[in-house]
This record gives C-alpha cells, sequence and structure tokens, in this order.
C-alpha cells in the first residue's frame, strides 16, 4: 500500500504533478494545515493528524465533518505531529511506502523536524520506506548497509548527508567515489552524479544514517 | 566590523530589508552565484568567492573586473565555497560579526551545506559569530557554555536545533523548559516562545552545537 502525506509547508514548493500523485494513492494522510490543502484540492483525506491549532474554527470543523479517522495530537508532547503520522501510517495502516509533501521550506525547524525525524530510533526502521518531495528535491533515507542507489528522472545532482555520526562511508561507481569515511558530525557531500550510461551505483555505511538528496536546477524568475 | 555576505540562494526567499542591510556592511562578500546577485543590485562585492561554474562567461568577466578581491575554489576541493568564505571573512579580513544572506531554500544539499559548515572543528570558533537570514527565518549558533538569548523583534517562534551529538542541554526561563537532556543524534525542540514581558532567557550545554532558530509566520498567496 502507497501512502502520500500533505504537510504544512509552503504550497510554492509543492512538486508540479502533486494532484497526479495524489490521485494514485491508496491513502492520503494531511498533517495540520495540510489536511486544509487537501480538501482546497478537493481531496478528502484519509486520516488527518494535528493539533489543527493554526485553522480556523470553520476549516476545522470542515474537515471534522468530512475525515473519517482523526488524530488529535497534544501540542505539549513528546512526539511530534510528524512522527505521530508516520507511526499511523505505519503501525496502523501498514503503508509499504510513504511520500511525503509539505515537508520543506517556511519555518526552519520544522523543516528540520521533517528531516531528522527518522532519527529517532522508534522510527529509524522506517526510514527505508519514506521519501520526501519538494519542487526541487527528493530525499530518501539509508540505515546501516550496502545499499543500490538508483538513477531518478530530471534529477541531475545526488548529494548525501550524514545526518549523525558515522562509520566507514563509501561511495561506490558514482562520479566522485568515497572510501571509508568516518566522522562524529553530520556532514553533506554534495553534488555528486550517476556516471554517463549508468543508471545505479553503491554507497554503504556501518553505523549513522544517510540522506540521500536528488536535486536539479529550476529556473526562477527573480525581480531584483 | 561587520561583514554581509550573499549566498546563490533562491532570491525570493532573501529578507525584505536586504539592500538596507547590504549599505551598512564594512565588508560585501559573494558566493558563486551570490556575487552577480550583488551586481543585479548595484552593489560591487569587496571579495568574490567560488568556482563561478554556473555563471555565464560575460557574468564572470563583469565581476572579474570590478571586484578586488577574487578567490577561486577549486571544484573538486575539501572545503566548500561557503567554508571558504568564512576562511575569507574571519582568517583574512577579521570580522567580528557575519551575517549571510541567500543560504536556504533551492538545492537542499546547499543548504545543508551552510546549516552545518560550522560543525567543522575548523570552522566552530566562529559560530558564535555567524548569522543565516532568510524571509523567514534568522539561524544563529551556540557552542558548549551558558549563553543568554536574547528576543528579536518581529519573530515569534524560537526552536533549537542540536546539530550533533549533545549533552546536558538546558533551556531556563523560557516558555518550555528543557533539564539536562542529551541525546546522541540531532534534534529539534521547536516553537518556544520568550515569556511575556521577557526579553532573554539562558541556555546551556556541555558539549555539541546548538543552532537557534528564529522564525515567524509569514502571509502566503497559494493559488490552488
Amino acid at each position: 500500500m502507497k501512502a502520500y502525506a500533505l504537510l504544512g509547508g509552503p504550497t510554492e514548493l509543492w512538486p508540479e504533478d502533486i494532484e497526479e500523485k495524489l490521485a494514485q494513492a491508496d491513502l492520503v494522510i494531511g498533517v495540520d494545515r495540510g489536511a486544509l490543502f487537501l480538501e482546497e484540492l478537493g481531496i478528502i483525506p484519509d486520516v488527518a493528524v494535528g493539533d489543527f491549532d493554526s485553522l480556523h474554527e470553520n476549516d476545522l470543523s470542515q474537515i471534522e465533518s468530512n475525515v473519517q479517522d482523526i488524530r488529535y495530537s497534544n501540542p505539549v508532547k513528546d512526539w511530534t505531529d510528524s512522527e505521530l503520522m508516520l507511526q499511523i501510517a505505519f503501525e496502523d495502516y501498514h503503508v509499504d511506502e510513504l511520500v511525503i509533501f509539505g515537508a520543506t521550506g517556511g519555518r526552519l525547524d520544522h523543516f528540520l523536524i521533517n528531516l531528522l525525524m527518522l532519527l529517532n530510533p522508534e522510527m529509524r526502521l522506517y526510514a527505508k520506506k519514506v521519501t520526501l518531495i519538494d519542487q526541487q528535491n527528493l530525499i530518501c533515507f539509508f540505515n546501516a548497509g550496502t545499499h543500490v542507489v538508483q538513477k531518478r528522472k530530471n534529477y541531475s545532482y545526488i548529494g548525501f548527508a550524514a545526518l549523525k555520526a558515522i562509520e566507514d562511508f563509501n561511495i561506490i561507481g558514482a562520479r566522485y567515489e568515497l572510501k571509508h569515511y568516518s566522522g562524529n558530525y553530520p556532514r553533506v557531500f554534495s553534488s555528486n552524479e550517476f556516471l554517463p550510461n549508468s543508471n545505479e551505483f553503491r554507497i554503504s555505511l556501518q553505523n549513522g544514517m544517510i540522506a540521500a538528496i536528488y536535486s536539479k536546477d529550476i529556473n526562477r524568475f527573480h525581480d531584483l
């Protein structure tokens, strides 16, 4: 089962094909303001999660009358809304794959919560099933082990971020190779590329967590 | 001496008062495409840093003819352009304070490089002198010790991100207090606030690095 979740980040950063993607979902989850954004797109989420404290009362009433499964989070709590969403998706709905939109931009404490949530030992096993996508980036996660990194259409670059201390990190068969890197703090290895005519390469790590960040340049209008 | 640096991130995320701020600088540094953005604003940077490989030849020629101090970075290198910029600002120009624009958004591997660059032991001593500012966020950095966190005008929230393993982190006198938190991976404590009628509170940590993320909600037009 493939699930899509929409979080409350800026709508300007949504990928262009978000509506098409959401239409293919087996399960749609709206997190906080993301639940409202879904309704505005004409999609009733299967699950809504959040404290909803940023919503107007009538917007919340609409969600409460439409959505079958509503989970109210506690604003003073141990788990963030994003962590609660992971638990619901993987423990209650047993999804095989979760794609998250609306996780980037805006308030950067919110973005970092979404980027780092899989480091929580209770969430770590979900890492390989989670992807964050925005207009310009696609982020997926790797625990310790050896992994094949697949080329993805339309992304020119791939960077790797060690999200915590890491042991024996290797990049094998990419444009820039890396051998036996260990470090006790997060570090980014950016702007790698697939070799010409190659659709994959390998990475391995003994310990730690890697975020693979696929990215592309986009043409922006800038008004100076 | 107060320096401002402009990096190549999306111009849509610049703070509104960027031109006013740049006009007050003792030293202006343009990093890669940021050097071109400065020229487009009518400001000739004192220093330009980068490999400039994303610039058109005539844009680079213009920078080369205008800018007094140009530092070419090596695309296959140990230091990122952002790290090189820190070295130049603090070692060569002895600046007391460095404010960085254009560090957020766009390609997220680039943003993470800018967020995490101060973890590099060679850069760590500069942490307290560096601030990243975009349209909605202001980020400053704290090494081990006890620190007074000052309220800043127009920012409603403050979150704290442990950027690496942390020992005995405390938040004292804020709306949400935290006592003796230690953890071996990065974690975010978001959405804290100053107490009413209070302009400061304290944080302390034995070991690690904290990014303080001041943020505000902004009204966004969203076209659904």
